[in-house]
């Protein structure tokens, strides 16, 4: 009995800490949860003034429940949800009372018949434009309060007669709930699902440049694998890999934000779409880098090595920096300044294409007479993949790159400042 | 205006269009939609029968609202949340009465002030639960639920004297929506999480086999790109490398649901994703395949390119039947019959090797005197870095078996039959 009691006590101990662990890294849930018992709060407190009490009887909970399902993270997914849950619930109202009216002109005999026919067809109408891309996008929820408003107000009607004051009551204690619930995620430390995406991709830029630069670092310096934080460097592309879902729904809430800090209203949000995927194919292909580090053959030839490292350190270093310089520019909104890095690029490419034809030529022309000295082809795949990638992935910073561009182009970016004003620029 | 009316009518027709194009695409969306209808119609009839509304008054629309917020696509989901609902409104009225006769202990001054504290301390609490990875993948709509009704019934207790009456017919209606919803979604044609993870992991596993396949014939026949099944074909990978999410939250679901068809209660069904990481790695490696056939560079030297075509094309079709093979090992939860697949795997890797060898050695010994006949090391990169690829493809494809054994010898697959056998398997 003792033991079990220590076992769970232990095991409340470790959910505790495993939750002040969640809290201490990242303090904006904290921030967020303690909002939503700010909102919570102040809604009791309408709750238990009198006036709001006597004016929309039971139907006052409305308000409080509205503040619980409607609140989210992030500014956009509250926006998102209030509207939705207005314009649901008003569209469903006034059908609603539209089906009831002829349901009660038919007699009290049919009226369950009627009402029935018309939830079943309105219900399975609705689910389906859920299914529908653009309504899923936009309307999803929306969809589901008008099933369950159209619900409720035509099955209820049944009973209750003062059905249009009853809906109308409805509507305001909504009104009260999302009005407060997004006074106060507007107002008490705001997040805005705008800027987290631009925050999401300018990181996952900053992680693809560590992680191509730690690859190809290690390939060419066999420097220790095991230290931890050069592992988590190198490992960055990984949740770039998999963050699609999460950009997306950014992307869908950041349409519903007004205006904020850098953004307009019509903010081009599809384009960071664009550039994640962008983004995302580089990862691919720094995944099959990471390969050539751990598959088993990784004996290339040390000379041939040593005649396009410095080739390839030189281009792996201008993609990081050209990769960082565009996730600066989406940063301070500002036209990229790389056609320069690009130039670089292109004559860093070329000088490891020279480095090739110079082995290609050695191994092709060279003697028969001493063929120890010389790699044969089978010593060198690792190293051919790996330079293969690289030049690859050159292509695909290009492709980031242009993605970037026509964002600078569509949200109207200032343009390019001078490297020294950039400075000041980040030390504000 | 009358222009703007046949605009308006067009949209709408080709809204009206995609929505059949997704009707008849997968009927079961369809189906879905009905069963919805279906279960909020039986609900009305429940409404409309005297003694039903008689027992619970007001409180019966909670019962419409449970079956609308509680139906979902797959019985795990929509048991997933009708447990979640149940055991929230349980343990959130138990709490709240507690609260609430503490509350009218303390006198009616300070009542408002105490609830506001409760409401706020435990709404912040259940909400950063679902920051908890384990809540949030088992009881975040639990968590949900537990804040609404914590608030509705402490903050409405100020006025209701029959809190417990209230709080039992509560989760009584709770009770009838879930069940009723449940019976629908089980009984009508039901979709279940297991096994649409159960296919989805076999469809991804097909995908796969068949993007290899075009991939590596397209290479070395340089067949017609443009026909339109080959490149849909082709790209089945894509879909694999973004259904992670989707495989997650079918695995999530799955826990809930109850042995079904071949399924027991406790199916492995974290292994699923285990073999869903597997078929990922492999197909980023196709993604970056794919490159070495639309790179510009494209001109692998014919004559190199015939001589490991055979290996090629050999070991591409053993991984494409080795997958496949998998893939049907899982559909007929037998343990995998691959053996003989993997050793013929690992010759044609071997052959491969002993080609690329061969090649090497030409290159190394050729003669200076007639250099134009023989391809240079430039030319013949794409095909390097295709056949190294291709050999890390191999790899990977063995971590796929392994989880498919592993998930064997967990769900405690059958031995695998003889192949007469599983044909006749396979016509039933």
């Amino acid at each position: 009995m003792k033991g079990l009691i220590s076992w769970f006590g232990f095991k409340v101990w470790r959910f505790l800490e495993r939750a002040w662990e969640i809290g201490v890294d990242d303090p904006r849930k904290v921030i967020h949860c303690l909002k939503l018992g700010l909102a919570l709060t102040l809604i009791s407190f309408l709750y238990f003034m009198r006036p709001l009490y006597e004016g929309f009887g039971k139907n006052a909970m409305w308000a409080i429940m509205t503040v619980v399902v409607v609140y989210e993270q992030t500014v956009g997914a509250t926006l998102y949800k209030s509207l939705n849950r207005m314009i649901g619930t008003s569209v469903a109202g006034f059908l609603a009372v539209g089906v009831h009216w002829v349901a009660t002109q038919s007699g009290q005999k049919y009226e369950p018949f009627i009402v029935g026919i018309f939830v079943f067809i309105l219900g399975s109408a609705a689910t389906f434009s859920r299914f529908i891309p653009i309504v899923k996008a936009r309307f999803d929820y929306g969809a589901l309060i008008f099933i369950l408003t159209f619900s409720l107000v035509t099955i209820s009607g049944y009973r209750v007669d003062e059905l249009l004051k009853m809906a109308q009551q409805r509507v305001s204690t909504i009104i009260i709930g999302t009005s407060l619930c997004t006074i106060v995620i507007m107002l008490v430390c705001p997040v805005w699902a705008g800027e987290e995406l631009h925050n999401l991709i300018i990181l996952n830029m900053n992680k693809l440049a560590n992680s191509l630069d730690g690859c190809v670092t290690l390939f060419f310096n066999n420097v220790d694998q095991n230290n931890e934080e050069s592992q988590t460097k190198l490992l960055g592309y990984k949740s770039v890999l998999s963050s699609k879902g999460n950009e997306e729904s950014m992307a869908n809430f950041a349409r519903w934000e007004p205006a904020h800090g850098q953004f307009n209203f019509r903010h081009p949000w599809e384009q960071y779409l664009k550039i994640g995927a962008a983004i995302r194919r580089c990862a691919y292909c720094i995944e099959a880098l990471n390969t050539c580090l751990t598959s088993d053959n990784h004996k290339a030839s040390q000379v041939i090595k040593k005649q396009v490292k410095g080739s390839c350190l030189r281009l792996s270093s201008i993609f990081s920096s050209a990769v960082k310089e565009l996730g600066k520019s989406i940063q301070s909104m500002r036209k990229p300044s790389t056609v320069n890095l690009f130039g670089e690029m292109n004559n860093a490419v070329q000088e490891l294409q020279n480095d090739l034809k110079s082995i290609s030529d050695s191994l092709n022309l060279s003697p028969p007479s001493n063929p120890q000295s010389l790699p044969t082809l089978m010593e060198i795949i690792p190293l051919v993949t790996f330079v293969a990638l690289l030049i690859e992935i050159a292509s695909r910073v290009e492709v980031i790159s242009n993605a970037v561009e026509e964002l600078g182009n569509v949200a109207e970016f200032k343009d390019a400042e001078s490297p020294k004003k950039s400075k000041q620029n980040q030390n504000n």
